[in-house]
């Protein structure tokens, strides 16, 4: 009969099991490892669930769900009428042999030979197996810095006053949402997303930023970066020349060069982008700019600049992607138009973000798109993510319908403008190698012109340790940037992060650490 | 004097301001448009604030804000004590034209001529000047049917019984982060997502699933779309080929082609993916499958096929990325073990989703990754987005931590389970060219054969007339799929989406329109 045909008699006693916890999932994954590993050859029968339950005094219940569960994943079968056998894996596996083409036969010392018996070796792949793949190669190159963990502090940079944020408003709107959410808008969305915030971010645009768009040319993104990436995708064929401002912010760069692009920096003076570099540069297919407020400079782009920008464009039939990261921060007058208003090609794609209002965080941004390029930008989003998370963007339109965001924009550019002054009054004179402070006129940062790399890696390191935070402008130059080295250093602060006390008591631990 | 250089008399008569709105931003607006069509020209005075507020009948300090405006946009420029002059943007815009290499001449019918007094036309890209690129045009190719809209109602596919979703509690955890959330967590925060979700998903994995992971191998997505991306993205070079199931899930074969591999579909039978099949392509660098449940057949892939499977994968060095979408709903015994637990090559990259058990809108997935891919992955998903919007992430981990998860997922077993029940039940027996409901012992849709295309068509149809949404097998093929046609013909029905009354009334109405 069939036990004659067992290959080797069950033995339970090695089986170990731990009585505090589930004893039919321990049960069950002894006996897969037994499987797996051929202690249990295929064709060895089990014991009745009854038999083995004695042996191993447990309930018999518990058995019987590890051999369901054993049945239904396929390392054992029932024969009718006669009890429970393991599978016939080794068949398998051994056919798969010959097809086999290539084996590999070398075993990392100390680790199980599994299923070793028929001619297949299962190896871990050891850290010594680099990957190749230009997508990852390009990776290393690109990576960025982890972001700066632990609470805001003095001058951390791109972090705008959140502890001013509503949140009690915010909270009463989320819980209003979810309470009673519309089901409809629980399944999945429109990729270009929630059709009402598309409305409202074009109607402040148009109000307040002085950019005449529809709701149709907005498709929302996962903050700006997103919104960079998605630029960097579909505008781009790999080995298309993209430049970006030099110094300027790298993660636009990176998001560009691992699509494949071949990043070229572009200088900027005090009027922005020297577009006649751009000019010379060859088959330069999209320039990446921040014209209201340049990223890590703090210049202005000027109008003659944004005209030749336009031309540029036009003739090229080139990109520009327009970063206004931070352009409702603007301390004299109304922000300023960005350059996307006097886009009359269709050549501009804007991006703008939730990030510097609320909070990074959130990861909220758009994009304002010429209408032609608005279906293709839909398309690849629903491929890459489908749409952006459905609560975050009802809440936002919720907030903004309500007048929380018109509100919420003048407190935080009166709280910006305050922590500024907090800065420029407490910040140290005569710093030796360090140049005046800049008229600081927009956003939430300010750069100052440092004498030299070792000076500016020295102010970092001394300011470091009285805890204060600053970045180095040598950072945001690309690697191969052809500027002399003593022009390119400098110290960038972001002034927003933490109130004006904590503004002045850092200024003040400064001006010991480096001037007294 | 200074009035004796003016080419052109400025006359406001032409400026007409809506009194019920913001006047300095019209008036601003008016002047912009003037300097930029060149009615204003390069040189012009502009009036004294005072005088253009009595022509105007409007307050002077209206005219004042507008002046500022246009001042800091570089749009008119002050000499001192000699009042305000237009910019001369045409000189920086005509020393452009000689820079010039390709102007384009041809001016649309019917739009303005903007400055084309200086050899520069602007044109409006028309939608004739195609955008020529292969992401775009791959897109064209690949792009997704827009998302079901509506309330959700029989028998739609891809939603779970989210009208069960514990809305009070999660509204009540949303409120509770905002109301007082940790500022650290609002900056930046880490790509591969939130540690401590991080830690609970891993906790789940280990001890629900069988499957042997640690956080650190855990990366939080925008639901399952962005991990397959992020796989197409960064496991891929340009032309690899990519192999998916066939029938299969359309998005994810989109989504590797549009990151430039070449998709082949490869057959599914009554034991999953064809592993046969899959050995005889050349070059194949990635198989996605759908293990637990096949999208959309609803086929389990057998043992010996999983373990065929890892075989390939260890000799062609190739990458499995299993789609484990509703591998929560098995209705006897606990769920399958997925194919990454039976990995030991760190070949499989295992993608889960929170959205069939929560709902699909909050976009948040996850992969589990072989640890050596871990850094690109997380530095990828820094460059695209970031990270995923905290808040989510923030709730979810709550939400799983006080144990509302695995209630949930028992909740939504239950239901999911009775509401197949509602369909089997109800469902018309002999209906003319369609073959018999299969055995559904797990997720969230069933397939049901039909002899034609034909006959597909009309059953759907049919249904659609009264008010029952079915999908049809012949969408789920790949476009070149070489089965014969009348094989490839059924009916894809979602059985959670909606109550087991409405159910057992679609099934009524379906009764109605096919078979009486």
């Amino acid at each position: 009969m069939a036990e004659n045909l067992v290959p080797l008699p069950f033995d339970p006693a090695g089986i170990q099991l731990d009585r505090r916890q589930g004893l039919s999932r321990q049960l069950y994954q002894a006996l897969r490892a037994r499987v797996l590993d051929g202690r249990l050859g295929g064709g060895t029968r089990l014991p009745a669930t009854r038999d083995l339950a004695t042996m191993l005094a447990i309930s018999r219940n518990s058995v019987v769900r590890a051999y369901d569960q054993l049945y239904a994943e396929g390392f054992i079968e029932g024969r009718v009428g006669d009890g429970t056998y393991v599978a016939q894996l080794s068949q398998t596996v051994s056919s798969l042999a010959k097809l086999s083409t290539k084996v590999s036969t070398a075993l990392p010392t100390g680790l199980p030979t599994a299923l070793s018996t028929n001619g297949i070796n299962f190896t871990v792949l050891t850290s010594s197996k680099i990957i190749h793949n230009s997508a990852m190669e390009r990776l290393q190159h690109y990576s960025l810095p982890p972001p700066k963990s632990g609470p805001p502090r003095a001058f951390r940079v791109g972090v705008p006053a959140f502890d001013l944020f509503p949140f009690d408003v915010w909270a009463k709107l989320q819980a209003g949402f979810w309470r009673k959410p519309d089901l409809q808008q629980l399944g999945y969305g429109e990729p270009a997303g929630d059709p009402r915030l598309r409305e409202l971010i074009a109607a402040y645009l148009r109000g307040s930023r002085g950019l005449s768009c529809s709701a149709e040319q907005i498709v929302i993104t996962s903050g700006a970066q997103q919104a960079i990436s998605l630029c960097a995708q579909l505008l781009l064929e790999p080995g298309d020349v993209v430049t970006v401002e030099n110094p300027g912010y790298r993660a636009a760069g990176n998001a560009f060069a691992i699509a494949g692009a071949q990043v070229q920096g572009v200088a900027v003076d005090n009027d922005g982008l020297d577009c006649t570099e751009l000019a010379n540069i060859e088959n330069c297919r999209l320039a990446y700019v921040t014209p209201s407020h340049q990223y890590p400079t703090g210049v202005t782009m000027s109008l003659a600049r944004r005209l030749e920008l336009l031309a540029w464009a036009e003739r090229s039939q080139g990109w520009i992607v327009e970063d206004d990261y931070d352009g409702e921060y603007r301390y004299s007058g109304a922000p300023l138009a960005p350059l996307a208003a006097l886009d009359r090609q269709g050549r501009v794609l804007y991006v703008g973000t939730f990030g510097k209002i609320a909070f990074p965080a959130m990861r909220l941004g758009y994009l304002v798109l010429p209408r032609q390029l608005v279906p293709a930008f839909s398309q690849r989003r629903a491929l890459d993510v489908r749409h952006s998370e459905v609560g975050t963007q009802v809440v936002m339109a919720e907030f903004m319908a309500a007048g929380h965001f018109q509100r919420h924009i003048r407190r935080m550019r009166r709280a910006a403008l305050s922590r500024r002054n907090a800065l420029l009054a407490g910040w140290p004179v005569d710093i030796p190698g360090c140049g005046a402070l800049p008229n600081v006129a927009a956003g939430l940062h300010l750069m100052v012109p440092v004498d030299s790399f070792a000076r500016e890696c020295e102010l970092i390191e001394l300011a470091e340790g009285v805890g204060v935070e600053i970045n180095a402008l040598s950072d945001y130059w690309l690697p191969d940037s052809r500027e002399p080295v003593d022009n390119r250093a400098g110290l960038v602060l972001g002034f927003a992060a933490v109130a004006e006390a904590e503004i002045t008591a850092a200024t003040a631990r400064l001006r010991k650490a480096w001037v007294e």
